[in-house]
């Protein structure tokens, strides 16, 4: 057609983990370049897939700035997902010197529950009720630490007795006290672009979680014996759909948290892929968990395309995809800067 | 192909809920203009998506009546969904005068309760033991109202004394006393040709219901401090598949169906999409709790295709697009009476 | 390209069960003539997919010896599934003359429950504890009768008395009495190619099984009026992946197995498709519940592809596809008899 195709001079790079696989195949489909940092364990894992053209090897993630300079030579741009925090540490993301796909300011945000909730509710958009005073607490509750991931770090507490005899493990933790929300977990994928100025909802999957996605299968009787106590370890995930009506509301809450990121965040705001996790209760109300800041796992569901991006793309169009979409249109129209922090 | 492109000409028309994006995609893609009946405030919404030609606001759906004028210049045909009876009403969905893919005569059959519950007997398809008495019930049970939809309108009754405090709730509603059939619900999609004289199955689903589908991941010690009444709003679908030695009678009750319709409703019988929504007990028998008579909303996990379609169709059929292949082919072989009302 | 296209003289042939649609249909995209063998009741069923090239009917599966001559005749190559042994018996199994896709020596490990756990240790895969003395129980556990099949044969006990009441109804079948596993359940379906060396995974299930899968959406409540045994019978399947980290190991327990094979089975070993059935711990460990050493069940959610498949195959890549391609790649290249028995 014509159109640049400075694109295939650009390495897209990322760590060995999380969604990395999805991130890499997209970024070969749309004609770039790809690399993967991972550590010596997982090198064989990943030599098994022919669309990531360089392994490099690193003894832990702490080394990254050891290979800094040879991603820079390989005209790399690093795609971070969910594990960039968990492997390298806030400050460490911050002093990433080469191309980095997402505002790095959006870190802090994402990271620190209380200023999460701030956003959120910046957008207009139900959170879980929060305990600042034990004293005041209507159980069960979940409590969740900041930084936790992966659904690690999380508690279930169903009286005041519980939640005492719990709260011990978590030392000096810092931590947050939420209402259980009852209802049914839906997670939306959404992907926003700078260029279209438009949100879109490339796929939703529900997390897979050990063991409290095992606990419905054990009959009472069989509880009565045991003193289960739930975990929230997510360890895969699961595709769902969201009914018609329902989707006007998920579009304008991702739009809706865009336009708060404007006023709140600064520089550049939020674009490419983030996630709001809901609870959907009975009255049809989401109450969003959290918000994801990147490329979810769960959207790896969706590397041959989902009932979504279907509707929208000819192509199959992951998220991993779609964030190597952007970065081609990015840089074949002189944009990439934009995209970059 | 030297085959007629007449259909290129028509219109497939729909309201904005439901399935109506799978139903409008599927037309696009079978090459129909495409457009959608919108209330103000799905506009934007709808808006999105490119294979819609055209949107029609109306304040709200009880103003259909005035747009049919301009239905019919653009030589539309209605595609029915779930939410065109709880948006129309039933007598005004028989009003409509434009065409309508379907027979209205089916409306009595699925809105009535018992009428539905005699033609799954007449089709020698299990039902779950209904009670006439209240005094005659063995708990738990399912109290269904006439009408409910999308889930909401049900109420589980543990015991008499739980049964006596819910049902001051429904005042003067008309409802069923269903034995509560313990075992996995599995929603069946099929599609009747008059053309072929074949049921097919084109996919299937669960629905996902909040909050029951949350409900196993609280454990036991954490349901006893609440007082969960279990409620069963359909807020999405998930996919699944069903064991092959149980296809042979998912795909033969499909067709007694179809036979039954033919003695009882009359005229053009049942035809299109329709779901039988099973549970199925651990001797492995089909359970119908409900049979509806259109595409349902499960179908739109499946607009990239599904196992089953996928066995059929060299290309992604969805039910939405295969309604769109049935009017394409009744139409270039002038036989578009067939299927319309 | 030159290459041979002598595999279009065979035939796929299978039993009608199972996964036989995908098997055959996989068959047919490979460029296969296809064969399947059916009882006279399901006939009707397996002739709606075209293609489905020849149906040879039999009264019962026994009779199976009796059109061996025409199988042969008709070049066919049998592929198993997981109701060969339930219809024709393990010692039959091996009584099969014409090619057969596998290593009929599998079988006597596969079906024999204390031979498959020195197979899976010997793999350094974590199995559960299991009791040899009925007095050393920790309840609750899973009774498994050896040759359950489909989720039949296997109880559930939350205590010695619970046990002692439902071990009467097995009367003189042998059983082994394992720990209940707490944890979400995942199968890992695998295929090792002994011409590339290389185990894949194509794809992932969980079980949809009733009534188990159903119980989590009775409250507590609704629990306590009913004394319900939870029964395993598998009904459907349903698609899931897996977290990136986990799928290293994933992975490589495959490769363990294989080479557990190695050793212990001799012969060819193990190769083809196989697949661990294993539950996620909350600590991420997998514990493997069971191998399967052929196609399993679930593996038809992903006749279009999954997304392990989409990541290493250009085309949609179902387990039955991958069984054609490797029949097809061992016939032109003359190495047939390395995959067959």
């Amino acid at each position: 057609m014509g159109k640049s195709n400075k694109h295939q001079e650009y390495t897209i790079a990322t760590l060995g983990s999380h969604s990395a696989l999805q991130i890499l195949k997209g970024a070969k489909d749309e004609g770039f370049k790809t690399l993967i940092i991972s550590t010596k364990d997982r090198e064989t894992f990943y030599k098994r897939f022919k669309f990531i053209d360089e392994i490099v090897t690193v003894k832990n993630y702490s080394e990254y700035s050891k290979i800094e300079g040879h991603l820079r030579q390989k005209n790399a741009i690093l795609v971070p997902h969910g594990s960039f925090v968990a492997y390298l540490g806030s400050e460490n993301n911050k002093k990433i010197k080469i191309p980095y796909f997402g505002n790095k300011a959006v870190l802090d945000w994402e990271g620190d529950r209380q200023m999460q909730r701030q956003w959120l509710q910046e957008a207009h958009i139900n959170v879980p009720r929060q305990f600042d005073d034990v004293e005041d607490v209507t159980y069960p509750v979940i409590v969740k630490t900041y930084g936790a991931a992966g659904g690690k770090g999380y508690f279930y507490a169903r009286d005041k007795q519980d939640f005492k005899t719990k709260v011990k493990d978590l030392k000096d933790h810092r931590f947050v006290i939420q209402e259980y929300v009852i209802g049914v977990t839906l997670y939306i994928h959404y992907f926003y672009s700078p260029f279209t100025k438009e949100v879109e909802i490339l796929s939703m999957d529900r997390r897979y979680e050990t063991n409290v996605d095992g606990l419905g299968r054990i009959p009472l009787h069989g509880q009565q014996v045991l003193d289960i106590q739930p975990s929230y370890v997510v360890v895969g995930n699961q595709p769902l759909i969201l009914r018609e009506s329902l989707l006007p509301e998920a579009y304008a809450m991702g739009e809706r948290v865009v336009k708060a990121a404007e006023k709140l965040i600064g520089g550049k705001g939020l674009f490419g892929p983030f996630c709001i996790e809901t609870v959907i209760t009975p009255d049809m109300e989401f109450v969003a968990m959290e918000i994801s800041c990147r490329i979810v796992a769960g959207t790896s569901i969706y590397i041959g395309g989902s009932p979504y991006s279907d509707l929208v793309y000819d192509e199959p169009m992951s998220t991993g995809r779609r964030i190597a979409r952007e970065l081609k249109n990015a840089i074949n129209e002189n944009k990439l800067e934009m995209v970059l922090d």
